[in-house]
């Protein structure tokens, strides 16, 4: 495969020197972009976009013609694992994703197997491949899955909830239950990694949505046991480069330490921590990625760029901090706005790296 | 007044020396109670219970009949205060509560005022003084409201929100006008609260349910400051007694240290955080309240009475715990769990206490 040209992310994630702070945003590639949304008309539906690697590089590429952003990520949902475990994902109209079939009886849950990537998921895999050929090099492709917990969430409520009474009446009640779910989908989504990185993901992300919703000892437990057996599982080097792995956890400040010590290189913020004292606490053992709150990017140029320059100061000199949305960005945002904060971090973020951060900082 | 005749709440609250640990839960008068729910038919609608004094004295009490709790808590809704600055508070069917007029026009924000609590909120202070004469110093009476912020998420945003895009909006665009309803809606609760104390409320408490969606720099500028503002305004003595003030921030596990510096006597905890590093981080400073997750309360009896107990043993030795949930009660508890969880803190809880405390500190 062609040689990275912008390894600018893959530094940065390692805690290798850089030039500048890398960016990108997740949920990139999505409903603000007009664009977007004529290609996901053409597609029928959000699941025709994922379900077609044409669509997917299309889509995936799309926010990098408007905006000088450090990395793609692949177009795919975080839910195309329990839909090829067969519970039947669908998106009603408005109310986000559901499952036709839900997790609830014991024999369901002790029959659901870990689906084989390189069939059930071929689209994704064929994804992360056209894609690669399709950046040419330019800049990384990162891959992602979701978390074990935060799939098991849709996987026994059926949809998104704002209460998780099933699955956390499973988890006091029937412990065991759950258990057998997130070591199914862990493997699951170790395979499915695994299979994005033999086919061209340069980094990978997991996405823990919903790890913030379970208390401090449940969390540990549900969540974060199953996110250190994927990072132990998951392929660190292919085609003679390292491949870092980044955690998040969407609630996740009071448990950072934690985290930071199941072997991934990055940790993803929300907003509700200051990176700065993020940093502190864990920063001489993982890269740090994140974390305006993507709400900033409703406001004026100006304000985009005052909260965009407070981030890096709060990092402050030296490498390891990946400029992010402390979540992903919201369908309502100007495109116009992207291009402010990602200009701005490249033209903001040099003096705090290389010579001149060796400067300031001796 | 009747003096208190179980101040256990009152003196766990001051740090003093209690016997046992005190419990009440928020919520606690509320859908998951079959009487709760006749008393609402009969009312109409929860709103005719919140306005009618002889309602919300009826509820309030529901729960003390069936379970020993160490507190009342005045029924009624922090959208109140709201209400009565004339925004229009209705209910609409598995919706959530809405407001007619919410808040966007600058007009309207500087025309904005805080209610009289003895006029506009006339019905709220006589169910305190309604509840008070019918506890006849039982236990004491718990009153409370909003916090600033909290409310105007729901006055700017005209109901519920998942993504606070209109508040946040104005908070980055225009934070002259989100502060000028800030300190609007903090004299307002300064003034309720006050109003509420003086009608017989023994200790009070602030939600701040939505704080925990801000930014770790917006939360202290938006919602910290204003609720360190109405803690400076309170009276804390009266008719001889100290009147504690709790302020609860839902999720805010991050900033408890900044919480603790306000100069309330107790800080609630939502259940991401364990208490006993809580109790490490700040409880030489205040009292702690929480923190069960309330889907425990889903569990069997064996489960609710190990993770109570965890909760407990986690706190340790010695006063200035109060035993409650880490946010309300959900309306699908099955009310003889909370039994068995109230039984619970009192059976388990005397060993961390008086002279066995003593005893086992030493």
């Amino acid at each position: 495969m062609t040689r990275l040209k912008n390894d600018t992310l893959i530094r940065a994630l390692l805690r290798q020197p850089t030039e500048y702070t890398p960016v990108w945003l997740m949920r990139q590639a999505g409903r603000y972009l007009p664009e977007y949304n004529q290609t996901r008309s053409r597609a029928g539906s959000f699941l025709g976009l994922c379900k077609n690697p044409g669509y997917a590089t299309e889509v995936t590429l799309q926010p990098l013609a408007r905006f000088e952003l450090d990395a793609a990520i692949l177009f795919s949902d975080i839910l195309t694992i329990p839909d090829a475990m067969g519970l039947g994902l669908y998106f009603a109209e408005g109310e986000g994703p559901k499952f036709e079939r839900p997790l609830r009886e014991e024999w369901e849950i002790r029959d659901l197997a870990a689906p084989d990537p390189g069939v059930e998921l071929r689209y994704v895999i064929d994804a992360v491949g056209e894609i690669r050929r399709a950046l040419a090099g330019s800049v990384p492709l990162i891959g992602f899955a979701g978390s074990p917990y935060t799939l098991a969430c849709y996987m026994v409520e059926g949809g998104a909830s704002d209460d998780f009474r099933t699955i956390k009446t499973m988890l006091y009640a029937r412990p065991d239950l759950l258990h057998h779910i997130l070591e199914v989908n862990a493997r699951a989504v170790t395979l499915c990694l695994n299979a994005q990185i033999e086919a061209g993901a340069q980094a990978v992300m997991i996405f823990d949505t919903w790890g913030g919703s379970l208390s401090h000892a449940a969390y540990r437990e549900f969540s974060l046991a199953y996110l250190q057996r994927i990072i132990a599982g998951l392929k660190r080097e292919h085609a003679g480069a390292r491949v870092p792995a980044i955690v998040f956890t969407k609630g996740c400040g009071n448990w950072l330490e934690d985290i930071a010590a199941i072997g991934c290189d990055g940790v993803g913020l929300d907003w509700s921590v200051d990176i700065g004292e993020a940093r502190a606490r864990i920063g001489n053992r993982v890269a740090l990625q994140g974390n305006l709150d993507p709400a900033v990017l409703f406001s004026p140029v100006e304000v985009v760029e005052r909260e965009t320059e407070k981030i890096l100061a709060s990092f402050g000199y030296g490498g390891g901090h990946v400029f992010n949305l402390g979540h992903g960005i919201s369908q309502f945002t100007p495109p116009e706005n992207v291009k402010i904060l990602v200009d701005c971090v490249h033209r903001a973020s040099p003096r705090y790296h290389g010579n001149n951060a060796n400067t300031r900082a001796s």
